[in-house]
């Protein structure tokens, strides 16, 4: 309907001209259509992907029978999103591939390659939804055999997606859509994240001809970083306990303190979860593509409407009978002036908002650790506000799916309400408050100048008689003093009070929506009441893939089943060699000192046994799954303890240490 | 500007006939003049006041030899905020006067009935301030000698405000100001107020001639209140033990014990703190206040403008180029249902803000009273979320001072808050959703079915899969299962769960800002994270002004000193009276059985003291001012104990009790 009254305005062709005025320099930039044709590229890429995913199969079947870990199940799960140790490249570029793809498809008008039909736009979208995550399946799949062939075909298939991008990208710079340069921008990340596998492929192709790299499929456990982690705990706790003190710190010690739990700083002894590390990085692409959009749509028009602001002007603001001054001159100074400040103020905000939300990306990994290693801790009061049960469950396993998805998403909606808000506030107060105070007019709250004093003072008159009136220090304690002055002052005051309190719930509100606003995008923090966190969707979310985090790959866990594991292989090694080298007679006397050896194992493993039960009386409901025979299947399939028991073995564990240790 | 901008308007002529047209029926109501001029009226009543305080401070001079408690600083401490068992409805009524008055201060054009002058609108609100408070302080004043003259005095001048002030409404129910009740209605709360201490007064001045009035001055400490409520844990905690059961409730039973803790039953062994009770009567009159300023403001104009649309009204849209039909009849009306519906919206969404303050006033005293008892128990911790030591200090005194008044602030600017969010609200759903759907138009939710079928598809399938496929149930553990398939999952739905990751997110904003809109008014909560729960003003207030009202007026600490005082008081007794009785040779057997009795009662002293020391080590600090023969002084002068100390003491006091049973 504003649409239908602004055409049926008399002021219409004024308005038109207003319009022609504030951006003469629309250049029609016109469509490129890129030497490597997008539809044609597609064709043939998916055409590749899928011949290479039968490749891959084909290998895979082979290479089964040599190791039960690989396989066709193997190329079902490229990634292993439970795993600190694994390396993290591969995984989070193509994360990031597939978040650009997801911006384009939703910003272009044409979202897939295929078609131009922009009616069904929606259906295209959907399709394009699942699409894309298959289209780069293979990119991820061709790390997984650890297999050179596999290597070689990652490395084409990324070159190629690498070339073709940049090739296009480098034929047809500008683009219609949104700014001549929105299309390069958007995809430098993609750009970036292919380039690091072109990059990374090669180097496991020269790691593996070199014989250096090591096998990922039991790098995990067998790693020394879990080892690592647990030895670390059992130092830090001898260095915490001297160095404990009971002084409440100084104001300054505070500030310094709370600007330092802002900063990152990487520790030896612990590595993030893949997701987690998934979500850092895609939450900083979703920054930079929300910032890119943001700024791309307005401020280059802003520029233009500015520059092209002319003498004109005058006369279509005289049509609305707004005259800012006699002198044209003026008028265009004065528009051109105001313009400017919108601009600045738009740049501020977003300028703004981007530091608050990298600033809150930075106290969120700070924040991920700390939870984590509480909850490895098992204070789980400390991190929930609540006693919990850690486990797997429906609702945990679904957030624990999402969870990547639905940080970028925070972070895009929060930076939006973010520019926005910033904007307004900024607005509001250039020019109502600014402008108008320079210009010497609109002084209301000087104005009120007894007002504000009459507060002041009885603010001030309440500070100061309870501090050397109302209260005496005898002896070390405090108590009320002349306790009759205090509540005829209380009921004096009351009316001034109310007036203090409506200022001081005008404060509240603000205080509350721009801590709110701030820190929308992140999850880690309930938005609501420590009684009612749980009702805050994104909070609810993060407890919960918390919760499947840690009790499926708590590292004392992890280093214990490690440590299983490798007992497991010694023993098969040392049978297997004294099988190989001994015949005839010997065969006997040797079998008798294995049988030695593995009896005296075999009484350490009882002795493991019988202290992790009387440690973790839960765990004797699932006794007969974990006879020491298959630890290597309980390895791989069940690590479902939950954190209590975790905690509780990590207690096992340090008094195991330390009892071997004496 | 925008004013401007009307005024210079071509359709200015039209927009006024339009106006015209809306308000037809404004008709002037002349200003009135009681016949009881206020002018006159309150110089009057100030003069009279005068007079009665001075004729209380002699009644104070002549009084003060026979009882210390009262005199002078008596009479200017009238109200002992810090006490539970007092009378509170003297107290109470003359804040809810003194609110009343305020709203008028504030929303009256002329401040004050001196003076016309409303030019200096804010000078005389700021002299009216301080003024009233002083003009209602002989109301509180004549109750605080308990003496039958300052009962005949108070009823006189309470008879006296009330009658005036009802002759007025009578003389003059209709005024120009706001709506021609309002200034009636408005003043109900404040004829209901002083209609209670005109009888009240006379009451007490009944009860005094009868002799049946105890003496408030020590009545507090002497009241059996604190004795039941000490008796009243001691029962309890029997209680519950027996009924604890480790069984989660159901969803039903949660959902009835959520809404029992919105409904506030009075407990017979608690009783509310004096300013809890102003805070919750001042907090009523306030939603009082403020939904009737609300109301009268904006529906008689609606309805009156409503009841004045006729035909003109389509020339006038038709000057605006907005054809709603070719029918004159048609167009008025829908002109008159679309400001039905606008009507609608607005007193719906006022009924529910007043609903929800009601509501929320009644969950704070159920919570108040579970704070308080929870720290009166010393469960610091659970109350504050942290550990914090509860004794005065000079924030927490000055937020004490100030409690009521920033409830009444915060229910106010609550309330204004909530009607304006849920009128909006209301407005968009009615005239965006609502009207359009049952026309069939704007169906653009309908439009993108597709969408939210793949939405819902994606989720249901995470759902179904997460419960079927991925977890596995053995020997009471839950597992993970199938976890290449999860990845996978995981991997493909990455783009899906980021569009429902924006849908969480728009989610996220609405229960956010929902729940702290509808929280706004409360200051028992804070509205922000549990981290920075301080940082919310109202929270904070709260915080300290539990510290106060614990440190000062913990039961269990007054009980003690009751006791200690009355035995106090039995030994000055006994000891009066065998020096009245005894004379002569009989004196010296009396002293030495005098003695006798005494010493008993020094060696159960002295073991009280030795019990309170070793339980309370941080008492050892204050010994000397805790001798047991100043025992009145540090009754009256010196409740300082935190509650810590008063948890256990009450502990302490348990054990006494415990061991004098048996």
């Amino acid at each position: 309907k504003l649409l239908f009254f602004l055409n049926h305005y008399p002021y219409h062709d004024r308005f038109c001209s207003c319009v022609n005025i504030f951006f003469p320099s629309f250049r029609v930039i016109p469509s490129c259509d890129p030497t490597a044709d997008d539809n044609l590229y597609h064709i043939c890429i998916t055409a590749i992907s899928v011949v290479i995913m039968l490749i891959l199969a084909i290998l895979a079947r082979r290479t089964k029978a040599g190791n039960k870990q690989k396989g066709l199940l193997g190329l079902l799960s490229p990634v292993n999103f439970l795993d600190h140790t694994q390396h993290k490249g591969l995984a989070v570029a193509v994360f990031g591939v597939l978040l650009c793809k997801l911006c384009g498809l939703i910003l272009s008008p044409n979202p897939l390659p295929f078609t131009t039909d922009s009616e069904n736009k929606q259906n295209w979208v959907i399709l394009g939804v699942f699409y894309y995550p298959a289209l780069y399946y293979p990119l991820l799949a061709c790390g997984t055999l650890h297999n050179k062939v596999g290597y070689v075909l990652g490395s084409l298939l990324s070159w190629t997606h690498f070339s073709v991008l940049v090739w296009q990208k480098i034929d047809c710079p500008k683009t219609p859509q949104i700014h001549k340069y929105y299309s390069l921008f958007s995809s430098l990340p993609q750009i970036a994240c292919l380039a690091f596998l072109s990059f990374q492929y090669p180097l496991f192709l020269f790691k593996g001809l070199k014989g250096t790299e090591k096998n990922n499929a039991t790098e995990d456990l067998s790693s020394s970083y879990y080892r690592d982690y647990v030895k670390t705990i059992l130092k830090k706790k001898a260095a915490k306990i001297s160095t404990s003190s009971t002084e409440t710190p100084k104001l300054p010690q505070r500030i310094i303190d709370a600007v330092k739990s802002y900063i990152y700083t990487p520790e030896d002894a612990f590595r993030f979860p893949l997701k987690l590390a998934i979500s850092c990085v895609v939450a900083f692409i979703t920054l930079y593509q929300v910032g890119l959009l943001l700024i791309l749509t307005v401020v280059p028009t802003l520029q233009t409407a500015r520059a092209g602001v002319d003498e004109d002007i005058a006369n279509v603001l005289a049509g609305f009978k707004i005259i800012l001054s006699p002198d044209k001159h003026e008028v265009v100074r004065l528009v051109v002036y105001y313009m400017w400040c919108v601009e600045v103020c738009y740049i501020s905000a977003l300028t703004l908002s981007g530091l608050v939300n990298l600033a809150m990306l930075m106290r969120s990994m700070v924040l991920h650790r700390s939870n984590l290693k509480g909850l490895y801790r098992g204070d789980i009061y400390n991190v929930y506000n609540c006693q919990r049960s850690i486990r797997a469950s429906r609702p945990a396993l679904v957030c624990w799916m999402g969870y990547t998805s639905f940080t970028a998403a925070h972070i895009c909606i929060g930076m939006l309400i973010q520019a926005m808000v910033f904007f307004l506030c900024l607005l509001i107060a250039v020019f109502l408050i600014i402008i108008p105070v320079l210009h010497g007019q609109n002084l209301v709250l000087f104005k009120m100048l007894p007002f504000w004093l009459m507060i002041l003072l009885a603010v001030l008159i309440q500070h100061i008689t309870a501090r050397f009136c109302f209260i005496k220090k005898t002896a070390g304690t405090r108590d009320l003093d002349n306790r009759g002055n205090l509540f005829l002052l209380t009921y004096l005051l009351f009316p001034v009070n109310v007036l203090i309190g409506v200022l001081l719930a005008i404060w509240r509100i603000v205080i509350t929506a721009l801590f709110n606003i701030v820190h929308m995008g992140r999850t880690d923090i309930s938005l609501l009441n420590r009684n009612v966190e749980a009702f805050d969707p994104a909070y609810r979310c993060y407890a919960h893939y918390l919760k499947i985090e840690v009790s499926q790959s708590h590292p004392v866990m992890k280093a214990f089943c490690g440590m299983l594991l490798q007992s497991v292989s010694q023993e098969t090694n040392a049978a297997q060699r004294s099988r190989d080298a001994e015949e005839g007679i010997q065969l006997v006397h040797q079998e008798k000192k294995q049988h030695k050896v593995s009896s005296a194992k075999r009484a350490r493993g009882h002795w493991q046994l019988l202290y992790t039960l009387v440690n973790n009386p839960s765990l004797v409901g699932t006794r007969k799954h974990f006879q020491r025979q298959t630890a290597e299947s309980f390895v791989n399939g069940s690590l479902n303890r939950n954190t209590k028991e975790g905690s509780k073995k990590e207690a096992a564990t340090k008094e195991a240490e330390a009892a071997a240790s004496n």
